[in-house]
């Protein structure tokens, strides 16, 4: 190990509106060697995800925000490379939040052993990770959709919408997804199974919800606020359950914009919930037993998006806000090592 | 009965902004005898309320609108003049949705009968009524308070909000209200109570609702939405939930206004859900039982505004909007019959 280097992303400074590449800079630094209790461990791939946006501002949020000067903030597939924890040996792979950088030395508090068994490495980041999660808790512990019901899906193609959507689907929901493209609405539709899929960009949302849920919406799973949930408002059913998961929408306005009138609450009875997966840490086994069986019973289908290279990670990260990317959007910082290695 | 003529307050159109005199007019027409199963009732008290501006707008809503021509919508307490129910005798009192008018023909079917033993008459307008039902249910079933948490509650000094207050105090709440002139926030410390007021015509709501709520706000029970709303959404505490169950700053605006921004229920993993107190007939009893026993017990506090002469309601409604009212607004349409009448 003597002599590594370790390549980083630090945060430079903190954006204004959208990010840009020059918002953050890549720097060397050696890698430090693993003290008491610690494990060094070397990353393979990284995800981007919108709630990353969230840790560069300066207003007080659920989580640390990611200071200037430091690596930036994210989630990170590694193999352990040396361990002094008793629970990791060298050659566990893990899941854990070590950064936009290829090696992180640290305590495994925020660690978790990868079970290969499930499915590819990568899925732990995404389908079998935090936003497969949230897909998972959020619809069926908040949203508690029943069979028969219209459920709402919006970014209905992305790492979380479109598990929750499909997750739906299963126990016998009609659902409804909300996408910026043609594309992305025929994969929703055609490889998803959703009923139908709205496009936002070029569709009058009020118009088309009240269309497609002629009933109303019972659950609305949203992940984008803004004039999606403000029509969503006006279509919804007696006693209709907003989840608020995501408000990938503002993420970069400043100061943050008005949302929806509230009047059809009170009219419907209906209520909105924030949510954070971090506080359903209980639902772990019962979320990967059933959704890694979903994926090899094919009733969940997944697809990723992966840019090769760490360096690449600044350029790419605004494309979650712009739609650009199409399945969940990962950073492959090196080849996976073969078994053995 | 022959001859009797009934004084009736009708809607001659649809308000714009606020509800103006001349948007009612009074009319005479005879009363008309009741039929099969019919029972006919003269109105005491006239109760006027926040919701019935919703009723004069064209927009859909969770009850029939007051149309054009009609008589307008609103609560009464009557004495029954002649039945042919059977579970309704002459002489009783009951409370029921008989409208701006002093006789009122009809079937049963939203009538109750008011146990005189429980309070005076027009308390079944306030807070042994609707009103008072709407705090016991919304705070206790959907709010959820637990002792020691701290509760905000808007328009503080209202036939809602006095009571949501107070049962918040007898269940061993902090409870701060929010009420809009020096006299309403001494009223609600000093006679309801509460552990503090603030004035939102007088003071920056987000800053003195920081430093009266230093641990944030567990519950809101919310009867305005508008700014007292977006100044609370500041000041959450973890787990918030907000009860929607007016919005009287926005009665009468049309378009409605945006809401507030929806992202700290997310940080917070708080909620807001919208109540209506029809939901929740099966409360009725426990209600009536507990609110009477704490007025008897001097536990719950009430004030009502009462106004002479059905005439003078028009003029009056306004009033809930500009809180004019100081206590449960009340129109006295004729004297309380005398025991034996």
């Amino acid at each position: 190990m003597a002599g590594l280097m370790n390549r980083q992303i630090i945060v430079k400074k903190r954006p204004v509106g959208m990010p840009r590449p020059e918002d953050f800079e890549l720097v060397e630094t050696p890698v430090r060697p693993p003290g008491e209790n610690e494990v060094l461990r070397h990353a393979i791939y990284l995800s981007l995800d919108p709630y990353q946006r969230g840790r560069l501002r300066a207003e007080e949020s659920y989580a640390p925000r990611a200071e200037e000067g430091q690596v930036m903030v994210g989630d990170t597939v590694s193999q352990v490379i040396e361990s002094h924890d008793p629970r990791f040996r060298p050659g566990d792979f893990v899941v854990g939040r070590d950064g936009w950088q290829e090696y992180c030395t640290g305590d495994a508090s925020g660690l978790r052993k990868i079970d290969p068994s499930l499915g590819p490495l990568s899925y732990s980041l995404g389908v079998l990770g935090m936003p497969g999660m949230t897909a998972y808790v959020a619809l069926l512990d908040v949203g508690k959709p029943k069979a028969g019901e219209t459920v709402v899906v919006s970014a209905a193609s992305g790492a979380v919408g479109s598990v929750a959507g499909q997750i739906a689907k299963i126990i016998g929901c009609r659902v409804v997804g909300v996408a910026g493209s043609k594309e992305k609405c025929d994969y929703v539709v055609q490889e998803l199974g959703f009923d139908a899929c709205l496009n936002y960009k070029t569709e009058d949302l009020t118009t088309a919800l009240r269309e497609a849920c002629p009933e109303g919406i019972d659950v609305y799973f949203d992940n984008v606020a803004g004039d999606v949930l403000a029509a969503v408002m006006k279509n919804l059913h007696l006693g209709a359950r907003i989840i608020l998961v995501g408000l990938i929408s503002e993420y970069n306005a400043d100061p943050r914009p008005p949302g929806p009138n509230l009047h059809p609450l009170l009219v419907k009875r209906a209520s909105i919930t924030g949510f954070l997966v971090g506080d359903h840490k209980h639902r772990q086994e019962a979320f990967l037993n059933d959704v890694s069986r979903w994926l090899k019973e094919d009733k969940i289908k997944y697809r990723e998006h992966i840019v090769e290279g760490l360096e690449n990670a600044p350029a790419v990260f605004p494309w979650l806000f712009e739609g650009k990317n199409f399945g969940k959007l990962i950073v492959k910082i090196r080849e996976e090592p073969k078994a053995g290695d």
